[in-house]
């Protein structure tokens, strides 16, 4: 079974670790034959691995007694923490021995470990997490969700460049329609810092290779009129939730609604296969996790409640981030766009 | 039936004036016992008054010619067409002679013709549009949902203050809960601009006599956790389009899933009353319009798309707005904080 390289999982990462998470390695390595280094406490990954079947699976154990907390502040516990499991399993993509990381703890140690054992790619000023946005198609990627709530133009024109990228390679889309989410669609509309992104990006979208379709609102985003839509993370974190807020409700008042009689409940019945597929377009659990785009090498961040299903997946993603080279591209992106910049005081004002 | 004041209504704005505009007012007066000023053309105004019963009803007609069309650009149309329908109708709250204006035009003229009619109100910065946003339980207000893009800190204080008194007014709120929209909850999480809102907004509650209760997540606006949901214009504006798309999308998929078979969609017959009470939840046409809160004088912008549903809501919250005195209480409340305010340079700084 163990061919080709390993993805390093933070087994102690998340509210149902190492339950969920070895559970969910053992499956990722049934299922999709991928190699995962459980890295934890030996002893706790030991119990959970023996309550499974796991004969032939490809599945090593690098210990450590040290785990981040989900309440810990992330900076500090990264600086304080230097063997915690997260980092351990950074290090193991840094060095070359895993293809991915994965993580269901606490997202912004995460981030911060990231950064500070892969580094950034050259000329990405800030990574950024691009968030899964289920639409009545292909899911479009929303970033950045929350690693940088102020951004300059030019982080958002980075972040349209690694979002194309992320989106052709990992959902196969060609030619990703990316726009920048705005209060209107023409390109005077927004604030400053997007009308300014606008004009960035109409200049540089050929030299990036990316096909720039200009804003988006609002309410384009649920119908997936762009499959990349860049926005700052302090926006991109209220989209997010309150996508999440609002599903939940609405799909709240109308369970309401369906068991209020028994009639109503026999009706509910008929109809609970079809309204399942529209609920299962909404498990994050189908995604795995989000992306950390702009740092050298394949990092995953999984949301903290992740049950194995999640953890299977997002390890999935992981390696096919490695092996789709998404950093690569990414970097010869920058390269490009670095090559053509002519130095600002030789641009002529408008 | 004509006692007290009358409303002025731009019988000529919206995309189906102005037939249901009118009917709008004829709904409004018998229901209400509102009186309309009918503001436009009187030649097509009198020919839709005339298709129905107006015994007895207080609608006279101030006539003009002048009409500002969706497309044109608000401040330069305000300032060519002095006589424009909606710019008279504020003309007669500026007057005395109306109790607030109404309009379903171009919603960018409106604010503009607003602002140079009736003036802000002494201490306001930025007049903002105040977006009702249908909750589980009573509607909150999110403002601003596209009026200023670009925010001070101080604009959201004052955003706040009006907010507050908008929703005590009308919507009979004691106390209402007033929120800061952010990343997190923490009072250090958010963008510059919102994490010194916070601060401004924390030391200045009691004397704004507003009930601060600090940070919200997109996720708790659809659950109504506070009444009034604080945000700059560029964020107030991606939050209701995005609300509408996703609202519209998911019950699009639900109507689809409901039929798909035969046997679904008799289910379906039996859950629609119950369905149908969700949806209405989220018909725009019960509120009439969003207040445009912070100038002189009652005015609300009503939805390109109103029909006389959402007129004649709109008329009576006009109405309301000033028999309540919002204005007299915004103004009396920025006279508080400004007697209050040192000067800058006298704060020691942190």
């Amino acid at each position: 079974m163990s061919e080709g390289m390993r993805v390093a999982l933070d087994a102690m990462g998340g509210d149902n670790a190492p339950g969920e998470t070895v559970l969910g390695a053992i499956r990722a390595a049934r299922e999709y034959g991928i190699g995962v280094y459980l890295v934890g406490r030996e002893e706790a990954i030991r119990a959970e691995l023996a309550k499974h079947d796991t004969n032939g699976l490809d599945l090593p154990i690098v210990h450590t007694d040290e785990v981040i907390e989900m309440d810990e502040h992330p900076a500090d516990a990264v600086r304080r923490k230097r063997q915690a499991s997260m980092t351990l399993a950074l290090q193991l993509v840094r060095d070359g021995k895993a293809l991915g990381a994965v993580s269901a703890g606490n997202s912004g140690a995460m981030m911060a470990a990231a950064l500070f054992t892969l580094r950034r790619i050259p000329g990405i000023e800030r990574p950024a997490l691009g968030g899964i946005f289920p639409t009545s198609g292909l899911p479009s990627l929303v970033l950045d969700i929350g690693a940088n709530t102020d951004c300059k133009p030019e982080y958002l024109q980075q972040f349209a460049l690694m979002g194309s990228i992320y989106m052709e390679r990992i959902f196969k889309i060609a030619s990703p329609r990316v726009a920048l989410l705005s209060n209107g669609e023409e390109e005077t509309k927004g604030n400053k810092q997007v009308v300014e992104a606008h004009q960035l990006l109409k200049t540089s979208a050929e030299t990036l290779g990316i096909r720039f379709i200009g804003n988006v609102e609002g309410r384009d985003i649920p119908v997936g009129k762009a499959d990349v839509v860049v926005c700052d993370g302090f926006v991109g974190n209220v989209v997010l939730k309150l996508s999440e807020g609002l599903a939940e409700s609405l799909l709240g008042l109308i369970r309401e609604q369906m068991t209020s009689t028994l009639l109503r409940k026999l009706a509910a019945a008929i109809l609970r296969p079809g309204l399942r597929s529209v609920f299962s377009k909404l498990d994050y659990a189908e995604y795995g996790g989000v992306p950390l785009l702009g740092v050298n090498g394949s990092a995953i961040v999984s949301h903290g409640r992740s049950n194995a299903k999640a953890i299977k997946n997002a390890l999935r993603v992981a390696r096919q981030t490695a092996e789709t080279d998404v950093t690569g591209a990414i970097s010869a992106g920058m390269q490009k766009l670095q090559s053509t910049i002519t130095p600002k005081a030789a641009v002529p004002e408008k």
